[in-house]
């Protein structure tokens, strides 16, 4: 039932219970299932990758819940991906899904996932970067990514994504903290979600600002955008929507989009050696735990012990 | 200036300013300097590492900071490490060490220090632990670590924290999300926040309930105490300080600290050695980068390619 060839095969036929096994298989790729990737990723390339990032309490959820209608009534097929772990949507893989996002919930063309820590180290952009590949190969034209724009997932995602939006709302410390936190140097498009309070003009002319700022510092001829929204009230969604299309024309035309795909897929290659290279560690680190913990009580040789450690690892790769 | 043994001799001296710098040291650990830990640590696993978790929101920071009071009233050293990323603390390294906590800035007994992200996979659990032999070392009794209860980083830490505090508020819905993130089964304390609201009796009574239920499915002779706070007023916080220590008499007396302390050394050399690892891959992936590029492009032979890399890894690191 998981041989994942079949699930393949089901989840390209539209069966999201076999897609939603794949992704399970992704999201724990080990030594004896990384072959999946290569089986699945040959005829991908195509999807839009738009990696969404933002402060809790901007109203992301919202955002991308309409977001998602927008694009499908564009007729696009649309996949989410949240590895924000104080989102609705990811915490999520518990509840999430099945709350704030329930409108798509029976809609065909959409698929929302979220990726949970399963205590793995680098698993969290593994899993996401595994799941593009997934989304993109079974024809979903969309597919967003969901961040809460700190940790190393997020950089690794915004660092692939084809574009990338950052979400903000009124109201003057958390745009300087974003700005201190470097947010606001990655966009393609920015957002002053919640712009039916009083206070967005000022945001907004800021965000304008800090657009006109990256154009000058960026090579190529895209201009940061900045859109207006409320999420809430549904207004400026179709805008953004329309947006962000005009970024990914952009990337299409100027070859940004290769060079951001190749880029993935060799993220995705060091993602999956890492994953092997750990795996092997921890084999090497049960077998010795009982000598390790005896050296290390006092730390004495500590230096030692995790080069051993390492030699070890490296012995077991090259056999 | 930054030689690690005269930061050593320095930060041991009581110099601020040189422990801070050894701490960055910790944060950028690699093959060059991981000797420092070796130095560092040989002296230390006296104090007392308490992990406090619990969802943005539930005052987390302010708990904390009147916590530390609390504790220097009791003359320990206290040092507080931040590894919650939408921590006012934590972000912190930005803005948060100088506003929250700004009431400790100027008490030579107290060191706050939130560890940041520098892009390392499986950084901050690694720069967390180091600093806790640092702090260790340094003499400081109580070492608490703030994470958000999620994600890798965050196990870890609870894992191998003497005492875990579980902080929790008024709000059923809170306490069921939380209740399936798995979050109410590591707690030693469990602490109900805000218990002036109104509603903080039904929560306090369900706290209770949880940890009854604990302390059934548990061995040793510990039972989860659940204690009534109000950081805002600075009520309760007594109580907790004196629950905590009480707790650490027992991991004392049960020989759990020592096992405790080995766990954590040992999960500090699979670190050290997992970044040696990465280290080595990044360096081959370096060299590496235009063929495999070409060869992933349309991931046609991208499994081939990771295991070549693992391999080549695994080469560099016996020669």
């Amino acid at each position: 039932m998981s041989d994942p060839s079949v699930l393949i095969e089901r989840a390209k036929a539209g069966d999201k219970r076999a897609l939603g096994r794949l992704l399970t298989l992704l999201e724990e790729l080990n030594a004896d299932n990384a072959w999946i990737l290569e089986r699945l990723s040959s005829e991908g390339g195509r999807a839009h990758v738009v990696g969404i990032t933002g402060m809790p309490g901007a109203g992301k959820s919202t955002l991308i819940s309409r977001l998602v209608r927008a694009f499908r009534d564009m007729s696009y097929k649309v996949a989410v991906i949240s590895i924000d772990p104080t989102s609705p949507i990811s915490s999520g893989s518990i509840m999430g899904d099945r709350l704030r996002m329930q409108e798509h919930a029976t809609d065909p063309g959409v698929f929302i996932r979220s990726v949970t820590n399963r205590g793995i180290l680098g698993g969290v952009s593994l899993a996401a970067l595994a799941m593009i590949e997934a989304f993109d190969v079974m024809g979903y034209d969309k597919i967003i990514v969901e961040t809460v724009g700190v940790g190393q997932s997020e950089t690794d995602i915004m660092n692939v994504a084809d574009t990338i939006v950052v979400l903000t709302m009124p109201g003057a410390g958390d745009d300087v903290q974003a700005l201190k936190a470097g947010v606001f140097e990655i966009g393609d498009v920015y957002v002053v979600n919640k712009s039916d309070r009083p206070d967005a003009a000022k945001t907004y002319e800021y965000m304008l600002f800090v657009a006109e700022k990256e154009a000058l510092g960026r090579g190529g001829s895209w201009r940061p955008a900045v859109v207006k929204t409320s999420a809430a009230l549904g207004l400026g969604i179709r805008e953004l929507a329309e947006t962000i299309n005009r970024h990914f024309s952009y990337v299409l035309e100027s070859g940004e989009k290769e060079r951001r795909l190749i880029a993935r897929r060799t993220h995705l290659v060091r993602l999956v050696a890492a994953r092997l290279l750990l795996q092997s560690l921890s084999e090497v680190m049960e077998g010795e735990r009982e000598r390790v913990g005896k050296v290390v009580r006092d730390m004495r040789g500590f230096y030692d012990e995790a080069m051993r450690i390492v030699r070890l690892t490296g012995k077991r790769l090259v056999e």
